[in-house]
């Protein structure tokens, strides 16, 4: 397990056991901190401790910010901007997951520009930025390297390109406490960055080794026995289609997955993305020839037809005893039209980076099947 | 076919066919450019015409540098540095390989922080650095995304990280031009910095998916038939490589290579390692399991052993119609006592980097296997 450190975007990120000391070195004229975290995940991973010590050691004052909730909302994020403002902080320390890093993103920007999430989601022009650590606590956001952040906005979801982090810190320990669902969920989602990545319209040659190889290394190392090596590898895995991600953004899964956590917002983004994924994924197979290659990858052996690469999903989750269903959280064919105005209304952006022209009929089957 | 851009360090990078009209959007505040080429590619493969378009466009006053020969010296990146400093230049624009890129890099930096190339091989502090574009014309080098130089300073060649270009440029049109042998020069080159970065200390996961995807592009495209499409993933496989390379440096191969160069300036850096690489990849195999996982991706079957290692990279050699020996460059046993005190003095930083321990005697080895 090497620790090494990336240079990728805007920011240098420090991958491997142990590497929050590095963070010393990237101190240098700040007087104040906010930290920002979820509920819980920060202090149980050991990642909170950690970042308080160097505070504590360099002298630098810091107030903790732990309203982060999942599927944050844009007052969420106008709230933290004020805090960071009125304390004159000079750098946000995000300690989570992508939740937690994507509010952190939006307010590092609104904080030294002035106005409102809002407008930032109109594309206002981001003149300055507020110094922002983050600190990941799990294998699926990738937000610690590229430059999307999530918000919601009512019952829409909306994803921005606004900033990459200056320094992050991907360390395997950190992700030891995620409880089981949570390993599931995120590295599902991983696995959907790496997917949509390779079967977007942007697709590159760079995307398609980073992502195919990440699959693989889910595919082997999603298991109930994980010790650190199978974290490292996660979180790898995890990073690297976040890197994928960056260069070339998801489409038509997570469109329909941030329909359906727009309306209820208990549905964690790895869950509803796994809920809906296979037969998403038997459509777009239909249509794109690097469908066949990364799952191939996930599952290691050979896939023929989309109603193949489709059973091919189903076995993997059901090997990591994902069994969720739509009906699990509340959802039923009457919320299919809902669900289709905002995928073709709002998200209409989303499903467009696809390079498999997407359906109303392909929709509701996907709906249909994933009840 | 995919155009892409690529932020890597810190640099960005054009992908891609008909890039170079992204210069434009880079020239605010340029007034004068100098522009380094080497005898003749820059000119052949229209690089340099579509350079001076743009410039002439922009009303941009600029002069041509053309004076770089393969295996530049400390002497010659002084002398483009003054002429950078006389003229008040606002960049540098190199267009070619390795040579012509590296020379820019050091004298990119001597220009606005003064002194003498010799004393930033001495790690002298680097303030300044003046805007640096580059042209790649190669599917070698990886100079267009690492922060490499390597120099020839009397009989030494050496080799420094001192900066990433600002801008750069690969497209696969301007190396349509390449002679065979230069293609075929070009893509070792490529493997192995591919093939170094994995079996170096400093290789990790995101090297490893780079590099062993890189080597199978090689694989596959180099033949004497090479549309446009082969261009583009040669290309790309240099490219990635070359990020591999900025992570994890090359090592024993290169060592040796240096050495042979520095002795005898004639020999062009590529086929010095072609020809020791075989030998070499012996000796590196039995001690690094990741020789055998990138073998197999150049030449696409099983590895059993480092003999079978070994044999697979000679014939992958003979299939390129690569059949150079030292004799051929006048190298003979009388020269091996120097090479020796080369590889094991002035170069001993690169072969530690290594994950296998090498000795004289497997130097020695090389040397008589590769006569």
């Amino acid at each position: 397990m090497k620790n090494f450190t990336l240079r990728y975007g805007e920011n240098r990120l420090y991958f491997g056991l142990n590497t929050i000391g590095k963070l010393k070195e990237h101190l240098n004229g700040i007087e104040h901190a906010i930290v920002v975290t979820g509920r819980r995940s920060a202090e149980q991973s050991g990642a909170l401790r950690g970042v308080e010590k160097i505070l504590k050691e360099f002298g630098i004052r810091y107030i903790i910010f732990n309203r982060v909730r999942p599927n944050p909302t844009i007052d969420l994020a106008d709230q933290l901007a004020r805090e960071a403002w009125k304390n004159s902080s000079d750098c946000i320390i995000a300690i989570g997951g992508g939740s937690v890093i994507d509010v952190s993103k939006i307010s590092s920007v609104i904080a030294v520009n002035g106005g409102e999430a809002q407008d930032y989601l109109k594309k206002r022009v981001i003149k300055r930025k507020l110094k922002l650590f983050v600190v990941n606590l799990t294998h699926g956001t990738g937000s610690e390297v590229d430059r999307f952040a999530v918000i919601t906005k009512g019952k829409e979801k909306v994803g921005i390109s606004i900033r990459y982090p200056d320094v992050s810190f991907d360390d395997p320990r950190y992700t030891q406490s995620l409880p089981w669902d949570q390993a599931v969920y995120t590295s599902i989602d991983a696995f959907f960055h790496s997917y949509e990545s390779v079967t977007a319209r942007t697709t590159n040659p760079m995307v398609e080794a980073l992502a195919i190889n990440s699959a693989k290394i889910i595919g082997e190392n999603v298991k109930e026995e994980q010790s650190i090596k199978e974290k490292y590898n996660l979180l790898y895995a995890s990073m690297a289609a976040g890197i994928a991600l960056d260069m070339s953004p998801a489409h038509i899964v997570h469109a329909i997955e941030h329909a359906l956590s727009g309306i209820n917002p208990k549905l964690a983004h790895g869950c509803g993305l796994g809920i809906v994924g296979a037969r998403s994924i038997y459509w777009i197979h239909k249509r794109s020839k690097n469908s066949r290659k990364i799952l191939e990858a996930l599952v290691d052996k050979p896939i023929r037809s989309a109603s193949d690469a489709e059973r091919a999903f189903r076995d993997f989750l059901s090997r990591i005893r994902f069994e969720e269903r739509l009906s699990d959280y509340s959802f039923g064919r009457d919320d299919f039209p809902e669900i289709k105005e905002l995928v073709f209304g709002k998200l209409r952006y989303l499903i467009e980076r696809s390079e498999v022209p997407f359906s109303e009929e392909m929709l509701l089957d996907i709906l249909e099947k994933s009840l």
